[in-house]
């Protein structure tokens, strides 16, 4: 296939880094930008050792700026930047013709009232909101498919709305009934150097924060009340655990009366059977992060507790593919009307 | 004060290394018999090359025999032993006349249909589970006073119950409406030689495990239900994480009609404002496993939601502390009239 | 180009799981056939489910025996077996004309009495040793391309041979000045269920051990005295550190007289400027883990130290890729005529 | 015994942290003032809620002043400080009639012209190094009893100067001969908030740093050449590993001719047989991290290889204890009369 010019904005954090990982080999594009604030002017291998010896190893970092990506020639630009800074990277780069893929928060949440009482700050570009698709293929694939700004899902949200949605469709359980406790590797803060993240400050470490209203509710509840048909809003514990990779979300609902555990297994079959990247485990396997670490997959198991009558879901991610570049790829080739695997 | 012959059965477990480390350092015991199936004879040093140049270094393992204790002139017996094990033990020295703390879940159910329930055999000694005072000091203190027989609480029972009981007991919480999510380091499964545990397996992983019906679930709730008053009935998982040491338990749970979150702020604050080694954090503060690793403190704070309604109870203990070995020295502390802070 | 079948004997141990993992992803193979003693009639993705999804996943386990391979078709067999098991499936397999890529020491050693010495016991095949092709492509290129035997070179030995060897054979160093210390990750010690390897044993923990003879020196000094033209000696000291994956080895060699800073420089840069799985940092550059994780590079940086007059080499690798099944495929590609870099 | 007032300057670094852990089961010292610049005002247990609960949670930090000591009554002062701000702040304290023990490089150095070579700076109070006695106390204890300003060794120079010194002294090694690979954990950074210690940096990585000329050479080299009588210059190299705590130290140094294996032993034997937190592991022992971890003991084991005539000594030691908060304490203790381990 004739290769597209591609952009990453933000490109020295995680997920700019993973997302270079993955465009490396990715053989539909060709990577002909990459920006940052702090090293323009640098080859890739000076900023990353890592990626010496690889193709674009000698691409230098542009500076920062939305006619960088411009005048790269690029047709999707990634950004991989922080929340609002995304915003107006992006509308400068629609108003190119570019398609974009933006990794922040910025155009996951319809409504700006409620961007504005999670995240603190007006709406920076609250024409496009409607306009933006968001990211998780397996919800808005056909939406995709034709999208000008995407706004690929983040990491908790993906761990949490896939297990959920399905049930919530399908009316299988009670919306005020769901609890997530989810853990979420050191790389999810981003390369933020603050002491909190310093090695000897997570290591042998494990602690709740955001409680008990993280940003990302925001777009869990948005996307869960869409399924449902109904205002859903859950309680939602994030941890952060000394792994450097990974999400692994526990989650408890209330099936209706008269909802059977063969009723749960079907929707999630019905919903995923036929996905590549969501691997169901059953109600009797587990997930683990091992499994899914380095990886674009979702696992899912589940459990019916006769017990209580809850439902246990639980799903295990790579917080950087998964919940953030694998899918922003995934979404790239689905818009491009690439395989939906390539380069994944 | 005159110094107390104690002794340990299973001490190259980690519970039992653990156990050792502290009596060290106490001053109203002497440690006259450490018991080993693998290392009799061995001295303690040649298999903890870490307790050399303490004292004790010299003690030999004798052979994992009731009386190998009782010929040590031991007064008190810790029994570092798996469940099933234990019981006999605990036979044999409460006959010859000694004080038994048992860290295994022997006597920890007092219903003998319960424990084959969750243990898939018969109650090996069902006589005395009725003597046996379930060792969570800050709820057993009176009783612990004389007990012969301890049964010293679990880790995850530990971190679990006691942020539970205040609010079961003061009826301020739906019991029906109990989920629970704790994570421990691996140190929680023992020294255990099976590939789940090996190093590569374990690091860069987390996972759950014992869904939906973990053993612990026996005295959780036996103990819950002794609170409030009726049977109480929860959702709890655990998950491994990749650290040596802690647990950290979130909890949800709805409060009743009326119940604000003063009421549950000071009914926490009642039960344990007192209490040495639960550091209350308050409504504002946190829990993290590095605040009490290597202690015996359980830190327990706390948020209600208004958004859900619900109260989210988050703790912290070290799993080989006050989680075992620690909360085992403080229940020896209290049967001897000790200050319950000596050698912790 | 068409597809070969390859088999992999004793696919469940690190190594072989690395191996599949690079396999599935290779274009010029068809995955044949995978033994195991333990799992065999199992799925890939039974045993390993992060292989679920891909490729083979549906493959079965055959028995561990050399008459499944033949079997399968397979042409080329990777043994990741337990030395003296590895002998006996090369040379049945040899016999049935298969090419055998071997990641076990089994033919490292070309003299008997230096395998006697250092693995205790006489060699099982010592007709085969001399026809065996030690498997450094970057050393012995020409010979792969037409080897029936390949004895793919250990983790440590790459990792010390590689930075010594261009030194050694432009005698630009004393061989009797060299001391080695390399630290590894703990996927080294293969998939050994042992206390030693438990989680909780290496956490925190570093150690060195095998000193001062590891088995690891009978090849790496048969390869330097090979390079030297004389017998060398050398002292190496492994350590295990709380890593997954990864070899860093620091080398310490007094120059001769007359040589400067340059000339070593100089040696390295023609011995490896054009190779592409060895990435020269340079003396004022680095080597970490981090860069080369996951990857088949080998990186190599040095120093002159003008207080002490010796040169100090760094160098890093995955010890499961280039210390293992990178380099054992890189051998095939080699063998194959394939791009060097084929599925790496 | 009567308490003596005793303040820790720059008391929210890792050194000064675990100071504070030891100090507080210190029974012949009361903690009278802790400094620091960013947390004045704050109490103990603010800055580290680990530290609720115990003695001393409610002791405010004063401003990082002298005159805030000297005000505390404090008779000992601990300078846990950068390099450069502890001179100035020891002139002041020894002024006032104080004792001071500082963790810093800035008294070790007895040369001011290596100091500047090492440090890159003119020292500030070169009036005060010969004063100043070097602190590790098992081979400058008679002069310790007596001193007004002691420089507490570094980590590194007290893992690898104590299983040298003997060697050294009794010109059993060649000093040209000695190689020094060193390890040491994240805390050996100190509370550094740069990108290189981050969790993200650090995990599943290891690398070599400061090559070829660290600045712990400077006193390392000092006492090695007083030991030897001659200038010993020497090759070391530190790594950063993975773990919190510790630091193994592997050396390599070749006997004069005619000095045996049992020699080596020998004297090893007659330094450090009678040293309590100089444990000697013998020529069949090995060392660990988790055996010194949280201790003040330096483990030492030995080998003679007879193939190339070197003996390896290595070392392990908790870098934080022995490497510094302890080896002050056992300063301290030295200097007031009181036994060697009181509080260790």
């Amino acid at each position: 296939m004739e290769l597209i010019n591609v952009a990453i904005a933000g490109a020295t954090g995680y997920s700019g880094e993973e997302l270079i990982r993955l465009l490396i080999r990715h053989p539909g594009i060709e990577l002909a930008c990459v920006t940052s604030r702090g090293n323009a002017g640098l080859r890739l291998e000076e900023v990353f050792p890592k990626f010496q010896g690889h193709k674009y190893s000698a691409l230098k970092f542009s500076a920062s700026e939305p006619a960088e990506i411009v005048a790269s020639g690029a047709k999707v630009a990634f950004l991989a930047l922080p929340h609002g800074a995304a915003a107006s990277f992006a509308s400068a780069l629609l108003k190119a013709g570019l398609r974009v893929i933006d990794l922040s928060a910025d155009f996951r949440i319809r409504d700006p009232a409620v961007y504005k009482d999670f995240y603190g700050q007006d709406h920076p570009a609250p024409e496009l909101l409607l306009e933006s698709v968001y990211g998780i293929p397996e919800l808005y694939r056909a939406q995709l498919r034709t999208a000008q700004l995407v706004a690929s899902a983040g990491c908790y949200p993906t761990s949490i709305t896939l297990p959920l949605h399905p049930l919530l469709k399908g009316r299988l359980i009670d919306p005020a009934s769901i609890v997530v406790s989810s853990m979420s590797g050191v790389s999810g803060a981003g390369r933020n150097v603050a002491a909190d993240y310093l090695y000897v400050e997570c290591n042998e470490n494990a602690r709740p924060y955001g409680v008990p209203k993280h940003r990302h509710l925001a777009e869990i509840e948005q996307e869960l009340s869409a399924a449902a048909g109904e205002r859903v809003v859950i309680n939602f514990t994030p941890h952060l655990i000394p792994v450097t990779r990974g999400i692994l979300s526990t989650i408890y609902a209330m099936p209706h009366p008269g909802v059977d555990a063969g009723a749960i297994s079907a929707a999630l079959e019905t919903a995923y059977g036929d996905e590549i990247f969501v691997r169901l485990q059953g109600d009797h396997g587990t997930v683990e992060l091992k499994n899914v670490a380095w990886s674009n997959f979702l696992d899912i198991a589940w459990r019916h507790d006769p017990r209580t009558g809850r439902v246990i879901l639980m799903s295990a991610e790579d917080n950087l593919v998964k919940g953030a570049a694998g899918q922003a790829v995934q979404n790239m080739n689905i818009m491009c009307g690439w395989p939906e695997t390539t380069g994944l």
